[in-house]
């Protein structure tokens, strides 16, 4: 049937969901405008940094993918790879990247060596939580910055997931003053080991998968990982005793996913659309996930595992902030992107921290029993 | 042509995306299924409780009908209808459940009236943060109950907004005791209201369109709204001086989007999924906008207008804390309904408040300049 008695005996409407109208009713040749044929399913690959199905994130990833089949009545299928499927977990920016893959989910501090700016697209010491750094994505621009960070590596980055604030992490020795952090070679990625190496430590940035081998034959003294739910997973209390509270350098990590850009721009419209806003529930979900389930493992980890939870000493805190403050400043003289960067999340910073002092925190603080 | 025919040349994967499949493909006809064919646009009507276009309340409403829109590539185009248009702000709940329109956008605690236990679905003084009553909506049953709740109605509730923490709201004179909120006429909706009226004041519920001439006239003495990006909008400034934080009342109001049953059960299953999920989109933006926006507003507010923007006593907080935690457990014990809603939402506020104390709270904290 010709295109034009498909549409006469269909209808326009039934075709605009399908992509047809904007693509081509044939099945097998790329159309003309380089959209992508919607005829048969189109089957995406997504790897990740994540052991397939590991709690929150791995899950998360899975989460992505099926809301994309779901939102997409199976016109899409997304399948995901857990970290060493098809690329070990560090080498999934560039697989995507060569198109190996037609997604990627992990975390852009992971990529740092690219460019040093990616890491204002995770987590900044001391710097936005979940909420904020959202809003910073959809309001302040910081989403734009960040396609254009990925851009020359031909990938579109979303936030896909956050951890919400971590957990400082897991010791061996208690933490009393600043002093105690020399000499710690220490699993913590991105710009909070930055902070870690000024403060006398070695920072090592390892795959989640490899944390708990690490930390029980001494390869690290210590590690960060992310909270209470995932931490449990992992079995970081079999190898240390301390646990310790609030992770000042990773107060809302996003967790990213990044897509082809030539995959993305193949498909059609609604297919975009589906794919950014699958992004968006994923995202949300994930904050959700860790706010609720964080508690019931933290009480498991303190009465079944006689883990002891403690607050990093305002002192202690004092110092980290003292040098983050610097070493992020530093990041802005790297290059003029990353100027603009550190300009946009600074100018952003300032005013939401005002308006949280007088609302969440005010509120968090009047709360009681 | 006939459907057999269709489906071989085109694949049962192109039909799959359009609803036809589980549908039909005739145009005029309801379906055996009873799913809506979908070779017509479906056309939508919201009706809301805003005026048209209401910062952040108004424009949340329409973000969620276009992301509906885009999502379905057309196959669907809801038009929102602001407080008044179709019918006014309080009776959309009747009109959708009735079935004069598909969908509504509001906020549960409107219609208290007909079921108290609503009132825990949009916001709890002292309760829940943003987060928290997301989390507890998704991970912790509350979504289920609120969707029990509103059955009765015909109606299938989703959180589709959230102001996040609230002011206190709009004063004449100071609050320095509890006593001075004696004899104060306020508009303040929900449990808010009943403890404002156990402190000796007369709580009034309006829609938001009628608050600032209200104000002026006298015809109230205080005001809540939400916080200063809609406050400034509606001149509330202009009828009050004192502008009181944090709100204790409000700490993460939800505002609705409830679905005529018959209207959502008629959508093929990809349309229903882009219903759902477009209402977490839009209850995750409309987060993000208050949060990256309200802080402007609070600066204009107090630079521009001279607003004095005060905390409100600890000796008051803690007052009206004491009263809370009465009203709320008294909804207990109204109906085994509302024991059920109490104790899920007390059962999730405790071990969620145990972690926000050494994560989020923890990390404002100790947040400096």
């Amino acid at each position: 049937m010709e295109r034009r008695k498909f549409i006469h005996k269909f209808g326009a409407g039934a075709l605009a969901g399908t992509g047809l109208l904007a693509a081509c009713s044939n099945n097998t040749q790329p159309c003309e405008e380089g959209k992508q044929a919607t005829g048969k399913t189109i089957q995406w690959k997504m790897v990740t940094t994540w052991p397939k199905n590991f709690p929150g994130l791995g899950t998360g990833a899975e989460y992505l993918a099926q809301t994309i089949n779901e939102l997409s009545g199976g016109r899409m299928a997304v399948k995901v790879y857990g970290a060493g499927e098809l690329v070990p977990a560090f080498e999934i920016f560039d697989y995507v990247s060569a198109g190996g893959a037609e997604m990627g989910h992990g975390g852009a501090y992971y990529w740092k060596g690219k460019n040093e700016a990616f890491q204002f697209f995770a987590s900044v010491p001391f710097g936005l939580t979940a909420n904020e750094i959202n809003a910073w994505m959809q309001f302040g621009g910081g989403l734009q910055l960040w396609q254009e960070a990925y851009e020359p590596f031909g990938l579109l980055p979303f936030p896909a997931g956050n951890t919400t604030v971590q957990m400082a992490g897991w010791f061996n020795k208690k933490i009393n003053t600043i002093a105690d952090l020399k000499g710690l070679k220490m699993r913590i990625p991105g710009l909070g080991g930055e902070v870690l190496k000024r403060a006398g430590g070695t920072p090592v940035s390892l795959p989640g998968g490899e944390l708990f081998t690490s930390l029980q034959t001494g390869t690290i003294d210590a590690t960060e990982w992310v909270g209470p739910y995932n931490d449990l997973a992992f079995g970081l209390h079999k190898a240390a005793r301390y646990y310790y509270y609030p992770g000042w350098h990773e107060p809302g990590t996003i967790l990213e996913c990044f897509i082809n850009k030539d995959a993305f721009n193949k498909l059609p419209d609604d297919l975009q659309s589906i794919v950014i806003n699958a992004a968006k529930v994923a995202n949300h979900n994930m904050q959700l996930e860790y706010i609720a389930r964080n508690n019931a493992a933290l009480e498991s980890l303190v009465t079944e595992h006689q883990v002891e939870v403690l607050r990093l000493p305002d002192e202690v805190l004092q110092k980290l902030q003292d040098i983050a403050k610097d070493v992020v400043a530093e990041i802005a003289d790297k290059t003029p992107f990353s100027r603009k960067v550190y300009q946009s999340f600074m100018d952003f910073r300032e005013p939401v921290r005002n308006w949280q002092d007088i609302s969440e925190k005010a509120f968090l603080n009047i709360r009681g029993q």
